[in-house]
């Protein structure tokens, strides 16, 4: 495909800046010498580079001894190469808004997740106001703990629809919600810009940068618990649709003659797969997400019959599932998060042997399934990298305008 | 998101020559006042890389009145700016593989189809090396037919699973392939480069260029007439997965009670809305294509109830199925082709009626549906497109080496 818009002169510094800072936040700190193999630029333009974004107080230099390096990074002989690191003291908040609890912490650059907090909703509560309130003392606290920290913005994650262009949370059945405009009431509450994402949007962009899909850019994610979510990179970049509702794939029809689902439909993924599924089917209570799926494993493992036959029926599911997935996204990965992962690492034979059966054609031949490697953060740590974006978009013009709105003071690098 | 590798200035060139060709190609002549604002870029490297490009052979500047000009393109007072035009005498020999016959064209920077010709199939045979022979007949009989025309590549249209790494044609049910290197075979016959891809890919390609999806870049088009392929826009790029099996939609399950599929599964989406199953439910003969939808369609319009209830089945069916692709994809535009383009306009009410109903949430509120604007040739369009498109990408480096393997004779602009 040819390239849409042309790139000037003055553009091209955005371009340059926004891959270095891009790099060394996912990668960590890395030496010049390689920076200029890995970004395709010559030594003299990444030290420019490096020097603009060292005083915009987004990297420091680094003797390579004081740094953490992996192995050959490193040139062992001759003058060491300086290693350019991301600055930790500029960062963003991350929440995450749960079925039943708000996580709170903030993340710096380079991906550390610091001051992690929680917090359970009231039982059955999740009025908008509640939670804004409930979720911005949360960020208060947080920010109170680390004084030093250049906080840029907020990022969240929302088990629900959320609208691309304004972060309207267009419809999230397990908090109740319809067209809530979270971003306006908690952005104003803290004074910080707020962006929203879907939790599995979130969830596959962290698996991608920090967990289960690193280097894969084709990427399929299902995750959640009660309700089921879908998120997928597509070329390395999240599939997001004209609104900002792509990915709904806990409402695929797998079964005709299935239950009826809370969307209308019948037969739904969600039906089939989603914990509330699995706990009933095993004679037990449903609700109590996570721990409860935990409870339903280990008495498989200890020779409940019935715990045995729910994990088998949700693993059967599964599998079937991933195969209308395979088929329409072809993925060089599939990461299962949330309660997903767990009954896959259960019962992964199961799901593997439906996703690869029947077919004249194996679509999934080369497909490689996991279970997700971030556990029930991952859609936190995606939160920060949505708040971090605009920075990582273009570092220099955010980082200048947020010294001015904020004096000149307290920003790092600043002295 | 960050921008994953550097540009350096060398880059630049080629990012920028792109862009300009890529414009003027898929726009056709542009004044320089206009580029200047559509690619971002000064009059003065705009002025640049008309030069380059022209030195090139691929544009050619023109004054404003030899030009067949949309209104407000050119200004009416003061100095008209030139009109960069692309040069319609390079191009690329495009290709279409279909069930029952063969069509090739050549076609020019600018989009112009020329030369067109079509062969029918032997009756029932699709050998592979008949079908390289006699694609390569046509194709040096179009050849011949231009004379003056620099001709860089071929590209081609197959009704299957076409692997991305090197065009293998994985899998092409109709025409009773498995494992072809179709690539191989037609650029040893013809001494060119041949690219391939899978026809409902290169089918949401050409709607996107110039047919129904123009402007939109979340697009999805479900086409094919026995067979149903998908194609799908993501960020105005296709979605070709890890192996350019994507978009399988064919497929998806619609049905569990439904019949056997030739792919070993029950009830694929296929299974209800071929042409086929439309043929029969019609109380007519299989096989037929598009002829045969069409002669359904209007014993429907004459009174003949079996049509009618054929194409209301179908309609059905089509707009169930569009129910998963919305909820996955969330496009703007969905773009039906080949067959299902003559079901959409005449049964479009039961089509939309169908997507729109059921669901506590409707995720298809504004999505736009739309037959396709190209008719059968889409697929053709688009595979000239992927024939250009290395041109595209770098258009001075790929003219320079195509000049140099032909010895700079009958080169345009060699003058």
């Amino acid at each position: 495909m040819p390239n849409k818009t042309g790139i000037s002169h003055e553009e091209l510094r955005r371009v340059n800046t926004s891959a270095l800072l891009g790099w060394v936040h996912h990668n960590g700190p890395t030496t010049r010498a390689r920076l200029t193999q890995e970004l395709g630029l010559n030594r003299s333009t990444i030290g420019d580079l490096t020097a603009l974004l060292s005083e915009a107080g987004l990297v420091e230099e680094l003797r390579p001894d004081r740094v953490d390096l992996e192995a050959g990074q490193v040139r062992r002989s001759g003058r060491p190469s300086l290693v350019v690191s991301p600055r930790a003291d500029v960062g963003v908040l991350a929440l995450m808004l749960d079925v039943d609890r708000i996580v709170a912490a903030v993340v710096g650059l380079g991906g550390d997740l610091r001051q992690r907090r929680e917090r359970l909703h009231q039982p059955g509560v999740h009025e908008v106001q509640q939670v804004v309130d409930s979720a911005t003392q949360m960020c208060r606290d947080v920010l109170r703990a680390e004084p030093d920290m250049a906080v840029l913005a907020v990022g969240v994650s929302v088990p629900g629809l959320v609208r691309s262009a304004d972060g309207l949370v267009h419809f999230a059945p397990n908090l109740g919600w319809t067209d809530v405009q979270f971003v306006d009431l908690l952005s104003e509450a803290l004074s910080l810009p707020v962006m929203v994402g879907n939790d599995a949007d979130l969830g596959v962009l962290a698996e991608h940068l920090y967990g289960a899909a690193v280097g894969s850019s084709q990427v399929a994610y299902v995750g959640g618990t009660v309700g089921i979510g879908g998120g997928f990179l597509v070329h390395g970049l999240p599939l997001r649709g004209a609104e900002g509702y792509a990915g709904e794939v806990g409402h695929l029809i797998v079964d005709s003659d299935g239950a009826e689902c809370r969307c209308g439909s019948r037969g739904c993924w969600e039906t089939k797969i989603g914990s509330n599924r699995l706990l009933s089917s095993a004679g037990r209570l449903t609700g109590g997400g996570l721990a409860a799926v935990e409870e339903v494993v280990q008495a498989a493992v200890e020779g409940d019959d019935a715990a045995g036959a729910a994990l088998d029926d949700v693993a059967y599911w599964l599998g079937f599932g991933l195969r209308a997935l395979v088929r329409l996204f072809n993925p060089e990965v599939i990461v299962l998060g949330g309660t997903l992962g767990r009954v896959f690492e259960s019962r992964g034979a199961r799901v593997l042997g439906t996703l690869h059966e029947r077919d004249g054609v194996d679509f999934a031949q080369n497909v490689s399934v996991r279970a997700g490697a971030l556990g029930s953060d991952g859609p936190l740590l995606g939160a920060a990298e949505v708040g971090l974006a605009p920075l990582l978009a273009d570092p220099v013009s955010v980082m200048s305008a947020y010294r001015e709105s904020h004096g000149g003071a307290g920003s790092p690098g600043a002295a």
